[in-house]
């Protein structure tokens, strides 16, 4: 195998009360890429298109990735890569993931799969440290793996599959405005109250075991982020009523998808993700504000190869 | 049925990573109490044995619990409380919540359980209130539904019971030392480090995890607490080694017991719990520090009916 298409999906960091811990992948909303061995012993990016990004190895996400898994074998097999955006950067559904994820992905499969997805992360981590300076895995890792992950530690690295319900679905939009990463960091502050993090753990367990259980109002009744969310979500216009409007269509519970601007609303089917959607939407049409929309289920499975043809 | 006698399990609450959230239930550690109905519309306490508690219902955790539950009913119906003592007040392994949870358990059961076990937790926790000065649940809700529980929310009082796998063992010491709640207290921080609180839910969304797979290494990756322990710790002598030994010899993870002055290690299976208690004791033994040694599964079932004969 020479040459390998793969799809790269796009994933939501956090989820409400698992900040810096929790990331669940999307479905068919994700990016492509086509990875190929050559001759040269380089690493190349010959084609981006849907984004206006770096063509150099070193200053590209995937190309970061893809250097450090090789340097780490100490291979010299040559490499060029195609990638096919559809995911926005700064939109907070992990755009820099996918492409991190995805060309360590490929990589690793095109040659032989000398590491296992959990392996993997670390190397994509490097493409996020490149894009916000921070070696975070709360979006590669559930690109990587699927469904929920949990980051559990960071040193020694620890990342936990979770099981993740089948008729779980998020719905997401997208507003097209900017939130600079250093807003929406210099917002946090280093310390919380302990009563605040004990009501937040006391969450992150109740929505773990609800994935579990498959109890969907536990996981709903558990989607509460009391840390961080009230001081992010001042950057997001309408960010109260958008919540309102999602709970009101029937959501299970929202919060703010990474770092925002997107906002995500879990639902327990299509049809009421979908419903959700659209109110979510509404609040956005009634205010001028441009934005996309998303409905997709949970993914059980991360990055994938697909069938090869020009996208 | 005009009486009834109850075994009342000791628990641990917080379980390392917990604080204020998780509690899990003992097998065979417990007291006993006998509960009658009388015709004399009151609620008195006509016995107790092995501790020198109050008699007058107002001023023992029993009686305030089973007084609330009345209260809640609307019931003239007369009970009279024989309290059997084993656990020792002060141990940190749930002595007031044993005698809360016990009495309200007997006395729904008598009225022919208006309340289920879910709903007397509340009851149970207005006897913690005159043990501690706290509406806390963490004991209580062990106590009554056994196995692993979480206390997601306190308002509105959610709680669920988690899996609990079959293979867990806990071993407790209790060095013979007070530690006052007051001072348990004072040494907590009204605020944490972000980071730390962040390691902190990472390790409860493991640790939950870890639970419901059953993965016995998991959990014992995720019994790490440091926001309480650290400073509580201080509190106890020889702390870190009674850790150290219950690591070296085999136990899963460790913590505080509640507030201690008990340590607590799990371990998988009966075996290794045995031995883990065994080198947890040398630790005190070669100190001179009186103390108590326990093994047990993690019950099952919590607070039940036993077959009725004096103790």
């Amino acid at each position: 195998m020479n040459e390998l298409r793969v799809f790269c999906p796009a994933t939501i960091a956090n989820v409400a009360c698992g900040f810096d811990v929790l990331g669940l992948c999307l479905d068919h909303i994700g990016d492509e890429m086509v990875v190929r061995k050559t001759d040269n012993g380089k690493l190349s990016i010959s084609r981006i298109e849907g984004q206006d990004l770096p063509f150099e190895a070193d200053n590209n996400v995937a190309g970061v990735a893809a250097k450090a898994l090789l340097e780490a074998l100490g291979s010299e097999q040559g490499f060029d890569i195609e990638i096919y955006k559809k995911i926005k950067p700064g939109s907070g559904i992990g755009s820099s993931a996918a492409s991190s994820a995805g060309a360590v992905f490929a990589v690793n499969k095109l040659l032989g799969e000398p590491f296992s997805l959990q392996e993997l992360i670390p190397f994509a981590m490097e493409g996020e440290k490149l894009a916000s300076g921070a070696l975070h895995a709360d979006n590669v890792a559930p690109a990587l793996l699927g469904g929920f992950s949990l980051v559990r530690s960071y040193d020694p690295l620890d990342v936990i599959k979770l099981h993740s319900p089948s008729q779980l679905y998020a719905s997401i939009i997208h507003p097209q405005i900017e939130v600079k990463t250093a807003d929406a960091r210099s917002v946090l502050k280093q310390s919380v109250p302990l009563k605040k993090a004990i009501t937040q753990w006391g969450n992150v367990g109740g929505l773990v075991s609800g994935l579990y259980t498959e109890d969907y109002d536990l996981i709903g009744r558990s989607l509460h982020d009391v840390i961080v969310e009230p001081l992010r979500s001042l950057l997001i216009p309408r960010f109260n009523q958008v919540k309102q409007a999602a709970a009101k269509a029937g959501a299970l519970g929202s919060g703010i998808s990474g770092s925002g601007p997107s906002i995500f609303a879990l639902s327990k089917g299509e049809q009421t993700a979908k419903k959700v959607a659209e109110a979510m939407g509404q609040v956005y049409s009634d205010s001028g504000v441009d934005f996309d929309l998303h409905v997709s289920r949970i993914s059980h499975k991360g990055i994938h190869p697909i069938i090869s043809n020009t996208p």
